[in-house]
């Protein structure tokens, strides 16, 4: 394993801006409002959100009570977000589990607290506009092949078929490149990293959080599973790969 | 991994023959003409192909909606084949979505896409008379063996007792010799690839696209599923063994 | 890989005595007897029996309809011997596909043929008398860890607290010694050498065929099991261990 | 593998001390004494606990009747704890099969021979009061990574996501130190030893028997489980890690 790279949030206690998305502690505790009805097309959504994260945590890619998992309603002003509670088994996730907040991460319905990583899906949210879903995960994979290569800042992935699974992606020839961001408990400056890396790395279908897990997204749950789905089988070839080599 | 071999297709752009089983733009468009119904003894066929298609999602073999699948009912100028739509999750496959083509693989009945690898299924039927099931997965191992392989063109299994699940083998000594091409997204240029080593490999239970997946058939769906399981069962075993070796 | 061995039949082909678990060409052909009924204790372990083998298939251990399974109802002259018929998918086995053979692999009741192998588990039986079930399964792990060991002639475990799943280990410090055959296709041959390693290692928990699988058994179908999935787990780690060692 | 280290139980016969958990030949006869009613909470304990020993069997981690699982009700002099018997297949564990037996061992209510290793749970239910449930498994990844640092004692895990699954960890920076016993089959002299490494690493979150199992534990089964499901993932990605480098 590279020397365990301490994260530097210490230098970046003084975010470059405001977040908008911070939540305060306030407003996380435990929220009595029930969930509201919501639209048929949305419930179909998160249906299928909590049917994902309940695959997911079949294969062993959430262990722990780990990862996270949303969808938004609608762009603009008015859109919410539906997010996985901290601290929940997704083994047994379920649609009422999911906590409605706002485009700044404020909660609007639901019990439970919002998970720390909040911040981060209404980043990924505001700077991948077409983005409706994203998906939270740590796997054995690409916990391994972050280890890898997190001293370098990105991975590539190239010549496979499966990278046809990315949208957009039309050919095995293509060359995904992946941001690597050291992993740091402070969400808030990890939130402008992310930010950071969304804009250097506009045509990234995923950002890696080194020995952490991985972040995907989609235009639908569907799309985002996709995603998932690619990324994740391409990490696991490229990492076996590499560990055949003798390569961390 | 070896230097990855660009696809050869600029060389091949004009197809040495008019390709009979191109499927024209028009003719894809979304298709309204409701399933027919099928004789029994073909439906029993496709609950098995989709069966075996939503067991090969829950094993990983088809991940990110890749794969594809087709059964064909009858030989000669009549045959019609049930093949999966594109982009279609496979986990969820009912003989409903099945798209039926004739051998030229133009649409008959069904709405939705065929697969843009659906030229590749009617050559192998084509030239395997005998086969009226065609499987195709893209798995961790036969993505990793086709690529320690490709450069070769083929690779060689032999020893095995499983050699014995295809048929016609009765004997762990049985030499079995996959081709293996390189993969490339024009499917017409792809299609002429296979039809060469399907003639150069007479004896061959599959094919494999390098990095991409497996190709193999059957009489019946029950055996190309048998040859799917013996295939990828030998190649984790030889791709394992190879890499243990610091074999890429 | 080692160098393959052939399989040394040749040499052998006039065996040493007349094997009386023979069966003959005409004995074994399409069986139309129906299965009698049987007591209740021999039912619940036929049941036990096919539970296992579904299980054995979803694991990926009897893949391409490879893999046989038997049980018996009484030692001593009248025994029967319930065995799956050959080339079943094992996914689907239930006691209605079993068929009812004699100690001399004589077909009793139930229709179609016994596997090619039913000689190795009689002499099984005939050797281990207190065994009223064996099990015979292709793992990727008994494949590869019996390909590493084949030139041995046997492998040894030690160490290993999960020695203790195999009936009369108190102790992980207990040394199994497992005997390895090389594999061939004359199945009284192979019977025969079946019988000399199931002499010369009286303790012996079970018996490895070279890149083809192991056969184990116990008691009662749950102890064949229970052996089963402690030799199982106990080569997978070994085979782990000595490939992290670059050893074949 | 290192050299097998013979246990050191001869020269630790006679125990330090008393231990008051030894549970007497006569007393763990079979039991006649029917398990009595449960407050609901406590029930849901044990459905808890039976349900992640289902699970557990699914996946491979108590292969052969391996592992043990145990909950208490009450802390103090009237505690109770319910504990699996002896030679269970953890994959049909249900409340009904649990022994109730109280805080030295003694058998209270319940059928059937309570597991040899029920002193090593009194043991860790005394040193850790706030532990209501023990869960401990056999997984190929804890038998290889217990197998690679046992002679030194102990091993580390640091710098992963994942660590936050273990209670009152915050960070990833934050460095598990889980002490490794060499196993051993006398039971009262194992409890003394983990008695010395439950003192010695009063943060660890587990404790691990070389080439034998794992032992962990939470303030509930859900606590328990997150614990277990957080080690097993970062012993597989960090057996995996040190494999890739050829170290054993």
């Amino acid at each position: 394993m590279p020397p365990l790279a301490r994260c530097s949030c210490s230098i970046l206690t003084q975010p470059r801006q405001k977040p908008e998305f911070a939540i305060g502690r306030a407003a996380i505790g435990k929220l009595q409002t029930p969930m509201v009805s919501v639209p048929d097309q949305l419930q179909s959504e998160l249906d299928s959100l909590c049917a994902t994260a309940r695959w997911c945590y079949a294969r062993g890619w959430v262990p722990a009570t780990s990862g996270n998992f949303s969808a938004r309603s609608a762009d603009g002003p008015d859109e919410r977000i539906f997010i996985t509670p901290s601290g929940l088994d997704k083994g047994m996730l379920t649609p009422a589990h999911l906590l409605e907040i706002d485009r700044e991460g404020r909660p609007v319905t639901g019990e439970g607290k919002p998970s720390a990583e909040t911040g981060l899906h209404t980043v990924i949210y505001r700077e991948r506009p077409d983005a409706n879903s994203i998906l939270h995960v740590h796997t054995i994979w690409n916990t391994i092949f972050s280890s890898q290569h997190s001293p370098q800042g990105y991975l590539t992935i190239e010549g496979y078929e499966l990278l046809k699974g990315l949208s957009g992606v039309t050919t095995h020839e293509h060359l995904e490149k992946i941001p690597i961001i050291e992993n740091c408990q402070k969400y808030d400056v990890l939130a402008i990293e992310f930010e950071e890396v969304l804009r250097t790395y506009p045509h990234a279908h995923g950002v890696l959080l080194a020995r952490h897990g991985l972040y995907t997204w989609g235009q639908s749950v569907a799309e985002a599973r996709r995603h998932l789905e690619a990324l994740e089988f391409l990490f696991e070839v490229e990492a076996r790969r590499l560990m055949g080599h003798g390569i961390e």
